[in-house]
């Protein structure tokens, strides 16, 4: 039974479609349904372009689908069940949702959702259909966000509602990579001050991370990357020795030992190369050297170390989304970046029209950028 | 110079040397060389033999050698510097040792010691040489211990003064296998009231896991092992659940995470079986499920996983030694078991004498045994 209600109207509106494996993505008129009960359709005002989305894309075999997962966003309309959000609210979109009430989100120990987390077969969590279609032709969603589009539906646990005094075109970093570098630091590591912290990878989630150490006092901030264009803009943010491997004479982890006179206290995986996390537990000291795991494999999906690494008192520990209970969490990040307490404007190099979003997949995978935000029309 | 004291004497004793590698140990008459300055020369009372003596002995190419280092004793003659012990002295042997100077030592957060750790070339930490010989040849030493003969020489860092009213035939247990089991659970893992944990390996080490867990209160104790046999014992020893994965029509950690409805709060890996540390971790909950690694590989030394485990919050944590730091924390073990608050007793299934060493060997590599003591003459 049809509304006259707008929330009960399907939108037609413009969205960028990736119609298979690796292509450029098209953008096409698509129809976006109503938000079901529990659900919220959201205005789209910015989404910024996360390694992840670009991922899924060249390996995942779900299409058509429309990607785009570090978003915010107007709320547009609201499903009949739902009280938390109102139309005109401000909010960030969330990859992996918070129901409140399950047995991990109440566990005061988890933000691993057991209802709303990370959705991998492009459909929505409340009934596993899509709200997406192309002329009748479904098109599947991407982490439950699917923000490359000018409007999504979203479950209400899967975002956020923020101060609507802060700039969506900015916090939008927030809604993933930015938030998960600094959480790794502060949730999952808890680094301490004085500590000798090394970062493999030094994209917008590895520069958090540094953001993050030196927030928290650490004495030592190095950072590795193949690619040295990228020290200037890491000493900014914190780090204090870079190391690019390819220049090295001998296996970076041991000059990070050499460095740090037997190893770093934590070493965290900000690439997404399975490999480097074995150079990362190599490169912590015995005793209690953490590594972190942040990145998502690009290639080979297993971890490996000899044992012994673990013997000597190493600890592996992963972490979706630097362990922040995504709802709870997210709106006071957003205040400390609006006391100035953090940096997130810096991230960005690249600021573009919806139109020209190919460009920053093609900017991303050349490596030339850290965040691009990509503007969605008014 | 020689001396007149005894300190400074030979002693010649009989030892079970190993000449080559998995071949049957052979009792010969040694020489034992005098104490170092920072030595001490031990009068072995009983030695327990340990999975590892075996390992080593099948895989190291260190020959010849006496092994084991799980052992008891009282002190006979001290080194000129030592002031800590003195003849007469009831000690327990530290495989890994613990100068109490070095920068982990004396940093609050770990076991290994940088001077004295793990010992891996067969020789003594003071001058990379051995202190026994066979009619002039040297014979290597097995983690700076080997127990397997009637006198040894330790370093004053690989020994610990206990109480002397403790029986010395029983408490040489708690220098290996029955301390790592119980400081896995309370150093390292840090059980809490209530969880869920799950042993893979019911030897004394696993054991000693169960133990730990029941003094702590866990609500669900799963040991897993491949000998039905081992259930009336694990059961005596805390194990709420026994599996024999042979037994099951699925996978173990699935069997695991139904029981445990999601997963294990703990899962502790005590056989040394690397691809069965990629199980335990499977049979860890979301979230917060921590994999503990204690037993040293037989075969494959590289634990690999995939990084989906670690991303939805799981950690893998190494330990040697249950993470105790051996010369502080021995003795309120023995004092534990002196008060009746730890069994060690019942893990005791074996009582030889020194002669009958091989048989000892035999019992464990045929599963027939939790701990053979081998009882050295008076």
């Amino acid at each position: 039974m049809l509304s006259s209600s707008q929330s009960q109207q399907v939108i037609t509106c413009r969205a960028a479609v990736a119609w298979g494996k690796g292509e450029e993505l098209v953008i096409e008129e698509v129809e976006v349904s109503p938000p079901q009960s529990q659900e919220i359709r959201i205005k789209v005002v910015s989404t910024s372009l996360c390694r992840s989305d670009i991922s899924a894309l060249d390996s995942q075999p779900i299409f058509p689908r429309i990607f785009g997962h570090e978003a915010s966003g107007i709320v547009e309309s609201v499903g009949s069940e739902v009280t938390e959000f109102k139309k005109g609210d401000h909010v960030l979109t969330l990859f992996t949702g918070e129901c409140r009430t399950c047995s991990h989100c109440t566990s005061g120990k988890s933000n691993i959702c057991q209802v709303l987390g990370l959705e991998r077969k492009g459909l929505m969590h409340s009934d596993q259909g899509t709200r997406f279609s192309v002329k009748g032709k479904p098109i599947y969603h991407y982490c439950a966000v699917s923000s490359f589009s000018e409007f999504t539906v979203v479950h209400s646990g899967c975002a956020v509602k923020v101060n609507a005094s802060a700039p969506l075109e900015k916090i939008c970093l927030l809604s993933c990579g930015a938030a998960a570098g600094m959480g790794a630091v502060w949730n999952v590591a808890n680094v301490l001050e004085g500590s000798k912290v090394v970062i493999f990878g030094l994209g917008t989630v590895g520069l958090s991370v540094a953001q993050a150490a030196k927030l928290r006092g650490a004495s030592h901030i190095i950072g590795v990357d193949i690619n040295s264009a990228k020290c200037d803009k890491a000493k900014a943010f914190g780090v204090t020795q870079f190391i690019n491997p390819n220049e090295c004479s001998e296996p970076v982890q041991q000059v990070i030992k050499r460095i740090t006179d037997g190893g770093a206290d934590y070493a965290f995986e900000c690439i997404g190369d399975t490999g480097m996390v074995t150079t990362a537990l190599q490169s912590c000291c015995d005793g209690w050297g953490l590594t972190v795991t942040l990145g998502v494999p690009k290639v080979k999906p297993e971890v490996s170390a000899h044992y012994a690494l673990l013997l000597t008192g190493r600890t592996l520990k992963g972490c979706l989304f630097g362990g922040w209970k995504p709802k709870s969490d997210l709106p006071s990040l957003v205040d400390m970046y609006m006391k100035k307490e953090i940096q997130i404007d810096e991230f960005i190099t690249h600021n573009l029209q919806f139109e020209d979003i190919n460009e920053a997949l093609n900017l991303m995978r050349e490596g030339k950028c850290l965040r691009c935000v990509i503007h969605m029309p008014k």
